[in-house]
């Protein structure tokens, strides 16, 4: 389903960093001095700069979205079940996705993808220094929203002389990101794709989070944030946070049909250990938690997790109503979902293409049959280049007829 | 939904303890010397002791199914959603289903319900003292299955004088009691009722156990299962388990339609706190996790856990056939589901349904249709009622034709 051989690649890319002049606001009314923003392009800007697509990642992503890492030692980190290959290959989140004649061709478009603020891998976050203290913030980073992060890119893309996307695109809380874009600088997009993502995290997921962020905070190497430099890191607690993440990822279907209830080693009975892995799939969490310990940093998991499920756009612009808050969109609207994503259900997605259809926007939504769950949005990279290619094509058409 | 008025109750009841004379061997080929059984017992055993129906009781459930509890200070400890007011009121876990004129009639009944090996309300389980040290066994108790702990209660009821079951029930764990009785002794039981429960739990049930676990075994107050004594237990690792099975024993529809996004306190926005809960349902999961952490033992959550996931009525019976695992059973089976339990989901029920009836068994399946996903068997007590009493009734004329 991946599209990752050397022809059509981004090539080999360096991770870069720009500093935000001026400072940031947030909506806690706090405010960020001295934003670092990691990022990559791809492709070549044009001389008008009308054809920059922003790609949002996910909760534990970065800005290493396309092409092969220059650095062997920054693996790539993304949600789900393609993560530990494409970390070790060195190849982008999204790489799939980006590039000359993919879905985000790189042949017409430049393509962008920032490190979002609150993260770990390069952008300004809980880990970065206090310049006020010349102490890593820790907990006293202030929590950062959806809107905080958006904000964070605009003033970025400002500082490239990008005053206008073409469109942003993103899955799950990258999604989320492309919303945004839409709702809070409607004359500066004309298009979004938000795949397996939602106006507002169902309760479910924000207990799923909830529990995560407890798993952490309740390791007593957490210290209350200020770990760093301690030479103890609350890693107990992000395994038990990220188990719960990825299983919630990843749909029932796909778990038995990977894993059923085999016997780690082939046996066919049990080894009546209590603490050990006896389950295959109890061995894969184990794998799939220590790996992503050991890369990402817990107060960054943190303050992510909150900024997602604080994310509300009915609450944030429409008085509660997901209608008023999308009245004002301008961007043409590809929404994808997926079948079998229980996290981010296809009803989500739809709930949003009917606030939009309600007040006769351009919206489509296209729910995806596929296996995987909510990680289908890192592997079902074919379906979804097709119809993203066509929507792409349906915005620049659009354009045309009103120039 | 519930019949917990004081006309029908089974009364006031006081939890007993037996202490069995040999000792049990185990499916791990160890055995369990001096084991003790706590148990409840509601209505009259007949001269005939063919009137006897067991009543098996889930994860954190006890003895005390029904009735009020002597012990002020001994709340019930059941799963779910219905626990905190039971707990509080002294109910047992399944009043509403047992006592004179309920679904278990206690004017017709004998029924009995013992605290399975294991755990820790009054049972031999991790927390006992072993003999052979006069310390607390922690992590040295033997890893027990559903097996030991059905062939426990067949000891137990032995040195009652009861040979033979008129039926066992039970929901989830005390399910899977019910479908061992009827496939280790079919000769020792006449029906079996096993309600929102499974012939062997789905991979994503093992993963979320094997995370509930971790989150135990991680807590560095632990201390590798040996923390009695020391002034110190694994609560926190206890709530963070705790919080993954309450997420995933209620249906996202019901805790959307209970909490949906509100804040705690009624506001409109959020506090912008990392740490403390601030939307409705994360302050409700730290209240039932605090309350549970207060109440159960780490060890036995562990242990219990353990046995839960290594049932499998195939593989240790039919050679991985559950048809061949079922063709030796006797009981007449009702199996009753709910249509929004994801976790033991109604698949699971019709499938032993399906391995039943190829082998012309007397067996019914209803899908009871309930909002509220797992936990519906605590409280879904009307509707199977009806389904139960009809049922018991058929067993009761089907003996009569026989005779």
């Amino acid at each position: 389903m991946r599209s990752s051989d050397s022809s059509g690649s981004a090539g080999t890319i360096r991770t870069q960093h720009l500093y935000l002049p001026d400072p940031l606001p947030l909506d806690s009314g706090r405010e960020l001095l001295g934003v670092r923003i990691a990022y990559e392009t791809y492709g070549t800007l044009a001389p008008a700069k009308d054809n920059v697509i922003l790609v949002c990642h996910a909760l534990s992503g970065d800005a290493h979205a396309a092409g092969w890492s220059d650095d062997p030692n920054a693996p790539t980190t993304v949600d789900g079940v393609g993560a530990a290959e494409r970390g070790k290959s060195g190849l982008g989140w999204w790489d799939g996705m980006i590039g000359p004649g993919k879905a985000f061709d790189t042949d017409r478009y430049h393509v962008v993808c920032t490190n979002i603020i609150g993260s770990c891998r390069g952008s300004t976050g809980p880990s970065s220094i206090d310049a006020a203290t010349g102490e890593p913030y820790g907990a006293t980073f202030p929590v950062i929203t959806v809107g905080d992060m958006v904000r964070a890119q605009r003033a970025f893309l400002h500082e490239l002389g990008v005053e206008r996307l073409f469109a942003a695109s993103g899955g799950s809380l990258g999604g989320m990101q492309a919303l945004e874009w839409a709702v809070a600088y409607p004359d500066a997009i004309r298009a979004i794709v938000p795949v397996a993502s939602t106006a507002r995290l169902g309760t479910q997921g924000v207990a799923w989070n909830a529990i995560a962020r407890t798993a952490i905070t309740s390791d007593p190497d957490w210290q209350g944030g200020a770990y760093y430099g301690t030479g103890r890191q609350p890693a107990a607690g992000v395994k038990t946070a990220r188990m719960v993440g990825h299983i919630t990822y990843l749909s029932s279907q796909a778990v038995r049909e990977k894993f059923a209830r085999r016997f780690q080693g082939g046996g066919d009975a049990p080894r009546y250990d209590l603490t050990e892995p006896d389950f295959e799939v109890e061995s894969y969490l184990r794998y799939q938690a220590d790996s992503f310990a050991a890369r990402f940093d817990a107060n960054a998991y943190l303050y992510i997790s909150r900024a997602l499920t604080y994310f509300d756009l009915a609450r944030s612009y429409g008085g509660g109503s997901l209608e008023r808050a999308l009245a004002g969109v301008d961007a043409a609207t590809l929404l994808l979902s997926f079948s079998s994503d229980w996290l981010y259900p296809p009803a989500d997605s739809e709930e949003i293409a009917a606030a939009l259809r309600a007040s006769r926007k351009d919206v489509e939504h296209v729910t995806i049959q596929a296996d995987y769950g909510h990680d289908s949005f890192l592997l079902e990279e074919r379906t979804m280049t097709e119809r993203i290619r066509r929507f792409l094509d349906h915005v620049d058409q659009v354009g045309e007829q009103r120039t």
